[in-house]
């Protein structure tokens, strides 16, 4: 998906703090009009003068959300700043500024950084965001990736969890799974690269399945879609833990259940296929799987008409009362309560 | 300097992510009217109307930036948000919002967060900044801090660091490098301590200087000061490396030199004692020793009279052209070129 840059390596102490942040930076431009001051002094300046500004923050290491045998590091780059822009769309704002903060230690080269940094600026570039502040320091171990992101929204148009309301309709962008797919794919043709390194990876043929994993997009085009559309989502979130965590997210902050149809759900045909090889239901990549970065939104019963016609967006249930709780009502019509798997990376990992 | 917390132990995994950001975050209160939305939803939502809004971020990495053999995990908190808040002060702006996401291995207890929280909380509440996101994940091994601070600043208000003119004077707030000396007497007694388990720390009498190291505090009472008296400094920074590598970004990024008088650099006599204890000429630990979080300004030459007067601040020099370059003056008389202490973290850590 990208190519890649000449081996060549710099160790990272030949440039020093100061030279690596002026090295990694050194090509950017400014692109809102909004950003007065951008790196290189003690804080970022934005003007902000009508619209609301919207602020989110995450933190990535190596070893927990990502793995370096296998993710290109201008991947790693492109995905984790498209990963924050997704948090303001989530919020039905647009991404603005982005300040990144990074700990390597120095297994890394400065060839390396720079790959990472060409792709959190190509995601910029993409998505109009400014690089406006950035955080160099050492790890003492693997690399650690801080990034927050700016936005900005009018009042009127941003978008909470806690807004949905009954009889609503629950909807998704695009297709979910894949990302979840491409993961599994990829830890499989390590394990095999592992006990064989003379093997070959099989990953011919799954490039969809692969993109959606190392380089997934931020729906910034749905919401700007709804906008033209006149739908303004009744509550909204982002798909990074899977789609029933955040249906969940948005039932407890709204104080609603809801229903989910199986059927309804969108997997693409690819992810259905490969979960099947992986003796996987589709349906539970897409429940549980994460990392698709697709919208998920309540709107009002009104817009059904709207909604049904937009390409990309899928109705796939409604919110009800609380007492009904939230379930996944299956093909065959039961009433299953979901679930989310839990966060338990913590449990896994000991010092 | 803070008392204790009761050493109950709750491991990570019994809350999981959801839960312990709910936990550390639920007794917040937001404080400043453009806080419109701050913990529980996909971004902080933040309305500025006609200030312009500053943004600084930062990653603490344990091991290279702090050691928790010696650092209660409350002064920790506290001291990685007021060094956040010093970045906004240097900007001649009021810190208002803080993002906050670590990344931790198992080896921290609930009880252990709680008590780095609280830290954070105490800074919050004392610089009236609201906590208005967090992020908590796993590391595989140590403690990760990234910090994000947003402020604001009148258009008109804003210092930059490259706003220093010929002539200018330069001044420092407090004193200088107790920080330093700090850090040193807490790795004395750290070596002592490793060779000889049964030993006491001989920490007593140094009040001062411990609080300069694990307690600082970020200088927004000068800038409060400065604009009651209408001082507007010409370019401004805090002093987080040491005084040499600050007033080095001053020059370069104001394209000027300096001349630094070593007699006007304000030194604690309990600095002075401690390094003389230390074999360490005082000015070089005022000079390179840094995490003093004073503020370095540079001001016209026509605010002499009140800039004199003011309590706590010291003019040290004052600006020259670029071509006489960056000079410490000696008591003798001599000029010396200064250099910053150059930041080779990175060469000392290995994978």
């Amino acid at each position: 998906m990208f190519e890649d840059r000449s081996k060549k390596r710099t160790e990272l102490g030949e440039l020093g703090e100061f030279g690596l942040i002026d090295h990694l930076c050194k090509d950017l431009k400014n692109r809102n009009a909004s950003t007065i001051k951008g790196v290189g002094d003690d804080a970022a300046v934005i003007d902000n003068k009508e619209k609301q500004m919207l602020v989110s923050t995450d933190l990535l290491v190596e070893g927990i959300h990502f793995d370096l045998s296998y993710t290109p590091l201008k991947h790693l780059g492109y995905k984790a700043a498209v990963v924050n822009f997704s948090d303001i769309v989530a919020m039905n704002g647009t991404p603005k500024q982005l300040l990144v903060a990074i700990a390597v230690s120095n297994r890394f080269s400065v060839e390396a950084l720079e790959e990472l940094y060409d792709g959190i600026k190509l995601a910029c570039e993409k998505y109009k965001v400014d690089l406006v502040g950035g955080d160099t320091t050492s790890s003492t171990s693997g690399l650690f990736i801080s990034m927050t992101i700016l936005g900005e929204a009018a009042k009127e148009d941003i978008v909470y969890r806690n807004g949905a309301q009954e009889s609503n309709l629950l909807c998704v962008s695009g297709n979910l799974g894949a990302a979840y797919l491409g993961l599994l794919l990829l830890e499989r043709e390590k394990e095999v690269y592992k006990a064989n390194p003379a093997s070959q990876p099989e990953l011919l043929g799954y490039d969809y399945i692969l993109q959606r994993q190392l380089k997934p997009e931020a729906r910034l085009d749905i919401i700007k879609l709804l906008k033209e559309n006149n739908i303004k989502p009744t509550a909204m979130i982002d798909i990074s833990d899977g789609l029933a965590s955040e249906i969940l997210h948005i039932c407890k902050q709204s104080d609603k259940g809801c229903s989910l149809y199986e059927d309804k759900i969108p997997i693409d045909a690819s992810t259905s296929i490969l979960a099947e090889e992986f003796k996987l239901i589709p349906t539970i990549a897409a429940l549980s799987g994460g990392e698709d970065y697709e919208v998920l939104f309540t709107a009002e019963i009104s817009d059904f008409e709207k909604l049904k016609s937009l390409k990309d967006v899928h109705i796939i249930g409604h919110i009800t009362d609380k007492n009904s709780g939230a379930n996944l009502i299956t093909s065959s019509g039961a009433a299953i309560p979901l679930t989310a798997q839990g966060w338990d990376a913590l449990k896994e990992n000991e010092d």
